[in-house]
């Protein structure tokens, strides 16, 4: 563990280090950059072996009494009866323990690669790997409000994710860009994280042809040899919760495993919707749906990629609105870790900076502070929606994203948890300095004072007199600053001019062969 | 653990409810309201035995090598010169395990006695008590803005602590009462705490005198036999961090031991200032500080009520500024958990909704939220500072008071945890709402969805446009209706007549004694 380390790089310009592979067995400074993080705090275990053996015992019950539909994907269920499962219909029924048994070939750890080597990440084990939000129609900021995203705003939140040392992943849609057809948004998207970034990415899922363009893309990037034999892009594949996968989600699935790229299974259950209001029954759903999924994965591929991933959220049952970072969705959060854990795979959170709230207000970092606790301390490897979520997940904000990675900076420093030895306990200060008498000048402190504290770009404290006279500007217009800084001082990643210029051809030509669809 | 409970009280009103120790055995529903509270989820333990040894350690070698020193009380020195310690000058010093040793006597569980019984409330083991801010000379509003409190603020916010369920004590100092002389500010603010509300609170100890009216007042309020024999009040104990106990403070200290009431010793280290700059050496400094504050109360009178509290915080050394919430405090806080548990007496939390920021903004709940993520998992039994918090403690915020609240009641929300049984888990549910089904029908969710999750007062998510219809208004703005409603549905908790007479007499004879002073 770590606290007495280098300062951590601010974000101004993307680190261009090179390093890879090294850095991990390195660990120190280095690990809290972006690429590889480690976790170096225990898990936060909320519930005892007795409470997770009845969760799991409870989510081998649904798979085997109730079951679960792949409507319209016959060789999803070919793939499940050729393994013993128990298939009527489109309801697929796994015994009690299959559906562990099957995900049993996922492996624990895997390797994201990323165009460039140095922003590769590791999924699995106490590896964390942060990412911007996911999906969202709209956009707002402070000076032109809430609107429908473009592909300029989603070009920019790749921008902003690519130069912060606090995120270690491009994402994926990012914001939907509105502005382009839906049946060619894929192909812009994939070109912005390929060329604006070089951190590792989501492609598409919204159609077998778009997943598979995804990978097209991928292997002009990376080369086909190298695609081939390793993870460059994840999908997200969402259960049509309660207990349903489509077949557009089913499919896409199938064509990343099949590609050996990796999948990351997102049931998505609004407690008292989706599944039952309690806590208890979310996480326990959660975990039948999400190994169906990861289950359908390994028998596509045996031991290719896969992320236990979840979304799940709260109601207000008196509006019937969604509600996020929520206590007893973070409660799910923690158990979900657990369960994960236990399957010893890779755990995407149902966390991250969420809110419900419609501005980047004092409720917006509450609920996201709270959810990011939640999702740090479960042990989560992977968290979506880190960065610029608003109002439960259709708006990202400009200005909420910078504040969120104030939020992620701070939080990837207590990760590193509390070194204590004789260089932190220092006895040698209390020579220097006795009791009455001040530590500012002693050598330790002088030694430390710049690098000993993590250090917030826009959260500030300080004189009241001071900030009244500059206008006593809030957390949020400060972030409206520094957005715009961050954007003019972006740089893009170095490329090769032909992977380049393919990139640009193939998305050129896949868009000439077909017309605009607008659904 | 609950996760189906009776729908927590919404705060207009405070509960009225009877009981006392019977809701103890009782436990359930009752738990969330004021009153007794308990934490039934895990404590967190970042650090393992050999880390924690260490800080142990390191804290023995800080009072037995350096020392601490008792300034201006020979008293003090006398009792623990009698106790065996040496005592050179002011400065005292204690064998390795010395210090542990004398805390024995201190009970790791108490019960802190409210006017009305039904508010008293247990300190250590798994209880917890939330209280307002301390000790701010400022309050702001948005009507108003930032200005000097005056008695009429502290009112107030001991009107609004009263009216919340989510807070369980009174506090103390909540605002400093600007307008009132400083020698007779503590016999308004008892009066205040004694007639305005019915909760426990903290007493005076600006000066030993001062401290003893505290008393005084307390023995008109509750008899004084029953003061001679029970915890009735609370003084707080800021030690003169690096190592020192001022006489004023070491005094009150002894003043409130030797009435058997309950002394809280917190040690007040800005980590690079106050004592070294890593987080290691301010969690060792604080142990050894409040060990020996403790020690001394034991001495006074052993067995008397003792808090193991705490305030630390970290420096922006870049500007010199201080900073509140930030991942280094936090770390701190869990481990003083930690420490405190081992010594085996309550703990008072240096964490709470603490932050620097200057208004009610994103960054001040960021800043609160992740602090007081840290406080309850740590296993905190008391939370100073839980609500109202700006601007590095100096000023109390009316809009912040109550947002804070909404934070208060989901945390008490999530440290109930994760029921996990054939209720919480509804089989049956599946057997009524299949795969792909709406369970908002089912007979659980109906019987379960206005209790099933914590409902805020004014955080919101819900349609932008209806929210935009409303004028976007921020929750600080939503805020700012809340206490004002609050206030104006204030009712007085009922008082003995002649108790109430006594009071206000005692208040005016000791007023008519003395001058005005100011400082």
């Amino acid at each position: 563990m770590l606290s007495e380390r280098a300062l951590p790089p601010q974000p101004s310009l993307p680190e261009r280090r090179r390093g890879g592979r090294a850095r991990r067995a390195a660990g120190g400074a280095g690990a809290t950059k972006a690429g590889l993080v480690l976790r170096r705090i225990p898990t936060y275990e909320l519930l005892g072996e007795e409470a997770l053996l009845a969760l799991e015992e409870q989510a081998d019950w649904i798979l085997s009494e109730i079951g679960i539909e792949f409507r319209g994907d016959a060789e999803a269920r070919r793939l499940f009866a050729a393994a013993g499962c128990s298939v009527e219909g489109d309801r697929v029924r796994f015994q009690p323990g299959q559906a562990t048994a099957l995900c049993a070939t996922a492996p624990a750890e895997f390797t994201l690669h990323a165009r460039d080597p140095h922003y590769s990440v590791a999924l699995g084990g106490d590896h964390l790997v942060l990412m911007p939000g996911y999906g969202s129609p709209f956009v707002t900021d402070l000076d032109r409000g809430r609107r429908y995203a473009t592909i300029e705003d989603f070009r920019n939140f790749v921008k902003l994710a690519w130069m912060s040392p606090w995120l270690h992943h491009s994402g994926g849609t990012v914001c939907e860009p509105t502005d382009i057809p839906v049946n060619k948004r894929h192909l812009d998207m994939v070109h912005a994280h390929l060329t604006l970034s070089a951190k590792p990415f989501m492609g598409s899922v919204t159609a077998p042809e778009r997943a598979a363009d995804s990978i097209e893309m991928s292997r002009i990037a990376f080369g086909a040899d190298f695609v081939a034999e390793n993870a460059v892009m994840q999908g997200n594949i969402n259960v049509n919760s309660p207990l349903v996968f489509d077949e557009t989600m089913s499919g896409a699935l199938r064509t990343y495993a099949e590609a050996g790229q990796c999948v990351c299974v997102s049931p998505a259950i609004f407690g008292g919707a989706m599944g039952p209001v309690t806590p208890a029954a979310v996480a326990a759903q959660t975990h039948a749906e999400a190994m169906a999924g990861i289950a359908l994965a390994q028998l596509a591929r045996p031991g290719c990629p896969i992320v236990y991933g979840s979304f799940h959220n709260t109601m207000s049952l008196k509006t019937g609105s969604l509600t996020f970072g929520s206590p007893e969705a973070n409660l799910v959060t923690l158990v979900l870790g657990q369960l994960a854990r236990r399957l010893d795979v890779p755990v995407r959170s149902g966390g991250g900076q969420i809110t419900s709230a419609n501005s980047a207000d004092g409720q917006a970092m509450a609920d996201s502070t709270s959810a990011m606790w939640a999702t740090l301390l479960s042990g989560a490897n992977q968290v979506w929606h880190a960065a610029g979520w608003l109002e439960g997940g259709l708006t990202m904000g400009y200005e909420k994203f910078v504040m969120d990675l104030d939020q992620c900076g701070a939080m990837l420093r207590m990760i590193e948890g509390m070194e204590v030895n004789a260089g932190t306990l220092t006895p040698e200060s209390y020579r220097e300095a006795g009791p009455g008498e001040n530590f500012l000048s002693t050598r330790h402190t002088l030694q430390h004072f710049a690098t000993a504290n993590f250090i917030p770009d826009i959260s500030e404290g300080g004189a009241f007199e001071r900030w009244a006279e500059d206008g006593c500007r809030t957390v949020e217009e400060r972030a409206n600053d520094r957005w715009k800084a961050m954007l003019s001082a972006y740089e893009p990643p170095p490329i090769d001019p032909g992977v380049d210029e393919a990139l640009t051809e193939f998305v050129a030509r896949r868009k000439a062969a077909m017309g605009d669809d607008w659904y």
